[in-house]
């Protein structure tokens, strides 16, 4: 999978490759499976409330992340789009309990009422918990042209993502810090490397493993999941500050209002602005070993720091 | 498997077996197995609050199903501890939600306050959506002995009775039917097929699947575990009247003041017995062709029966 030909990509080079298509393409086909992932059946309405938040829109990054990196190490999508579709089940599923009022209270994602606003709170709680568990089982399902061994392998790691060591463990300590006011570096990293990273992670390392990648692979993904992790998380609270709601799709200012401890209020906005940049060039140097075949996932880490909503 | 030479047990033989003994011993190797499975860790107070609810007491009839059912079919407990386990992670999940606020609002279960009294309700939420996403990793990380393809299957039917076919789908039409008072026996064993039944139900079959059963052997297993899963409910309907708090650990009379439909405002308490009793002896006579090795499951199907808590 090595191509020692390759010369060193750097972060000026790999915008060459047209991302705009390969995203949009990738997006369509991840759409489409996750229409077809969730027919409505009875009790129709909690079908109604899953598919709500599942095809609200969104980037699709974590799908289109495992599915690129399934490509780089010559995996078919058939081996991998059940993964990630699985993956964003899993993200939807953490918007969802985010958004309760019990949580982040939030009434709008991805430019639409959220799914307790829609459909009520016992609904939005049913929802996420039937989302969480149709992942498992749509992996086992449907994932095709893959050993059992690895396909456990990915259940072990989605799991994992999504517990007290992952999303859960990282929305605890955010809800822990709201309204303090000195939060340290560490506590910040804590709970974005939790909350955002090790998703971001597991959609990377699965999409490798379903197609057979190395351990010294895995390595390599992991350090450029990682950074692409934090590097995402620096500039979502960034955009939280100069996006506009109608550029993100949710409401803007809440950082601020909520007296929310991010990387600007303890960086400021260059300074974050700079650290984001560093960790994508890190994330992008950590894939210049495979050469030309990267290409698609050092195109994403560069779209993630310049991105706009 | 089956024994042929093995006599007709009927209901009224097979309480020669000492269940006592054997749910009292196996109770204790779950809930040491359950106490080893989640050692406190960073961020400390989601793994107490995963912790208080899971090692808050309870029959363990789940896991002890599945340890049962792999007995019975030649299997180690090295092969079903975990997944039993697993079993309990799910159950206890599907506690913590509906307990909440936003659903059926209670304040004990198993004679303790309840998760969200406790924690409060965004880490209750959270424990509950830790504990399902465990359930899955700690399948796939302990299991021993037993192939990939088996437990494959274990997920997928473990994803499936949580999932919008099973539990939350459940739970969405109770919800539903709260007030109604003109509810069907249709629509009730719907609820509860899925509410209660199909756990019951993977609880029983992963056990039987990871020791290896034949397609025939699960389809007998599958009449047991669907009979007892019913008759389970009957009799929690039927307690609900005649049990006082203190026996049942949680709320009494609950069903009455919500004004919810049940089995005996049905069919009333005495014809509600006879049900229950009818479908018990169904699902020990599904088991017969097993002989002496289904006693332990055959003697639970009578203790579901004839409990008084």
């Amino acid at each position: 999978m090595i191509t020692t030909e390759a010369k060193m990509v750097t972060s000026e080079t790999v915008i060459n490759f047209d991302l705009e298509t390969y995203l949009k393409d990738k997006k369509a086909i991840v759409d489409q499976a996750l229409d077809d992932s969730l027919p409505i059946i009875d009790p129709e309405k909690i079908y109604e409330a899953m598919r709500y938040s599942l095809l609200a829109g969104g980037k699709r990054l974590r799908p289109i992340l495992c599915l690129g990196a399934c490509e780089l190490f010559g995996g078919t999508q058939t081996m991998s789009l059940p993964t990630a579709c699985a993956l964003e089940m899993i993200h939807t599923m953490s918007l969802i309990h985010d958004d309760l009022p019990a949580m982040d209270n939030d009434d709008y994602r991805r430019g639409k009422l959220t799914n307790h606003k829609m459909y009520g709170e016992d609904i939005a709680i049913l929802a996420g918990d039937g989302l969480l568990a149709y992942a498992f089982e749509f992996v086992v399902d449907k994932t095709e042209n893959v050993t059992p061994e690895r396909i456990l392998q990915v259940i072990f790691r989605l799991g994992r993502a999504v517990g007290a060591r992952g999303l859960v463990g990282g929305q605890v300590v955010d809800l822990d810090c709201e309204g303090k006011t000195d939060i340290s570096v560490e506590t910040l990293n804590f709970i974005h490397t939790h909350k955002t990273g090790a998703l971001l992670e597991t959609s990377v390392l699965s999409g490798a493993i379903l197609a057979g990648a190395s351990e010294e692979d895995l390595e390599n993904l992991t350090l450029y999941a990682q950074n692409i992790g934090l590097a995402f998380q620096i500039i979502d609270d960034i955009l939280d500050i100069t996006a506009t709601q109608e550029e993100l799709g949710k409401t803007a200012g809440k950082d601020l209002t909520a007296q929310k401890a991010t990387y600007p209020s303890i960086w400021g906005l260059e300074e974050s602005k700079k650290q984001a940049q560093k960790l994508i060039d890190e994330a992008v140097n950590a894939l210049t070993i495979y050469g030309e075949k990267a290409f698609p996932l050092q195109a994403i880490a560069q779209f993630i720091v310049n991105r706009k909503f």
